[in-house]
């Protein structure tokens, strides 16, 4: 990268890798495209919330992101697709069909549809993605984290006693209300990593960690064994962006998350979570809002600015910013 | 069966078996349950145009026998659900997935889904049927004809050459153009009835063929072992309902297909083709349209009445003048 006299920044052949979840990321990366539209983008993409509804193989997260940078999203919402409607939920509802609770489009049902006739075909998820990003164009590389079934499940107690109910259960029926005792990425120690995501992770000039959930978003990511790993290994500057504000997560539970893990809900404690990088840690540089102005950790570069994501240009400064940090590393 | 001084019919727990494709069966059972609302009616439904497409198991004719007893069914077209949309199937579309000929609505998917996940569950079809019509309540005991899987192919002859296609795609994709030189329901050799319809057959104090398809829909449901024989050892008067009226089939293109077979495509046709019951055939009576009165044949108590199904009034006349026609021959 090299900065012109105007400030802008050239990112012409420029590798970028950035992991993600789902909303948090995918408006992200909407940013990253605009600041940098001649870069090689990577996307690593959590599938841990993918779940099995119907028949039907569903991988939020993914879905999110291809739809967001393939102009299909719905923008107010951030998940699913514009103009969708509900038919068949509303039917499966007339069967009495379980669960209720899951928001199942008539949309995006088809790509649910091609994904699983796609995978009992015996594709795995890497080709399925890029299949179905052959008609969103997302203007980047979406890798699924994992060819491999992960699935995060909360351990939760309640009056049902103690027990495991998958993530999208606990995040969207119980609205992560109860507390999650613990969070396990189901199958993740023995998955391994989709093609081409260690590879990006070697090539990469620069590697970014948008303001996804640290724990089940970025979190599972880095549980695949062999990401962290390529992540320590790499020279590229390695740049997060917080998620929290202030002590609130930017958009949805991520606090609720962080409790489970015993990591404080702030700049400073998902900055400690990652780690500086001269200490062991995976960050080299850590961008949060103005408000967290303050966050210092030793070893970490910190970088201040305002974080909250309002529209397609406060993402665009925000991934700006992210570059801006990550050149002054280099 | 007693003729009350009105001339109505009481057919108070009076077990009647009815054989039947889609939807002239359908609109022909709807007639039946109007004028014997307190008969106990098993239908044995064609599942040789069942289809798996997008990994959806579809029943066509088990679905418009249920949603047409249901209430369910769009009214003009005769399939399918009422108030239908399709935005699941212009997304597919959108995917460029194959094939786009199929008319697969979201409600209509909803119905599938269920199936599908049954099924693959391990359910039977049998059960999944009757967990389906628990919704629907079409009033009839509505039984597969088998729980194995049968497909009708049919051969033809293009510019792609000699070949065996599905059913389904020559009768919507080709509609029913390119002749048929063989139909052929594959695996109904080594397929069992399903569980209820030998019984129901045993058990029946009148057996009708409703104005079905006299091929794939009822000529289907005879080539799976057993159902014939028990037919034939039956003592209940067997009625069938002509299909052809004036040489043209009552609805769909019954023609295309009983010429693959040879069989003229008239109520005589239709009739020598199940054959009377005095001379090994099928049928003890047989119900003509007014212009077909003509049509004898040895052995074959024949009546004739007006056959165009137009309207739920129609419907009860023909099914009236059916079971009238198996009373006179009680």
């Amino acid at each position: 990268m090299t900065t012109t006299t105007a400030g802008a920044t050239t990112t012409a052949g420029v590798k970028i890798v950035a992991l993600a979840g789902g909303i948090g990321g995918a408006r992200f990366l909407r940013g990253l495209q605009a600041v940098a539209p001649q870069a090689e983008i990577t996307v690593i993409g959590n599938t841990g919330d993918d779940i099995e509804l119907f028949g039907l193989q569903i991988s939020p997260d993914l879905d999110t992101v291809m739809y967001t940078l393939g102009n299909g999203i719905h923008e107010e919402q951030g998940w699913g697709r514009r103009d969708e409607t509900f038919v068949v939920k509303e039917e499966l509802a007339s069967y009495g069909v379980q669960p209720q609770w899951f928001g199942l489009g008539d949309r995006d049902i088809a790509t649910h549809i091609v994904r699983t006739q796609m995978r009992n075909a015996g594709y795995p998820l890497s080709q399925v993605t890029a299949a179905l990003c052959a008609r969103w164009n997302p203007g980047v590389n979406l890798l699924p984290m994992t060819d491999d079934r992960v699935e995060t499940h909360v351990e939760i107690e309640d009056e049902g006693g103690r027990r495991f109910i998958h993530f999208q259960e606990w995040w969207i029926k119980f609205r992560a209300s109860t507390p999650a005792l613990r969070i396990v990425p189901i199958n993740a120690e023995s998955a391994k990593p989709a093609p081409g995501v260690i590879d990006a992770i070697k090539n990469a000039d620069v590697i970014l960690f948008p303001p996804s959930n640290p724990v089940v978003s970025i979190g599972t990511i880095l549980a695949i064994p062999g990401i962290k790993r390529a992540l320590l290994a790499s020279q590229a500057p390695l740049v997060g962006v917080s998620p929290i504000v202030g002590g609130s997560p930017v958009r949805g539970m991520a606090d609720a998350c962080l409790a489970s893990i015993d990591v404080q809900s702030s700049a400073w404690g998902v900055a400690q979570h990652y780690g500086a990088r001269p200490h062991g840690g995976l960050l080299h540089g850590w961008l949060v809002d103005d408000i967290d102005k303050d966050c210092a950790l030793d070893g970490l570069r910190v970088l201040a600015r305002p974080l909250i994501m309002r529209d397609l240009e406060s993402s665009k400064d925000i991934a700006a910013a992210a570059l801006e940090l990550a050149r002054s590393l280099s």
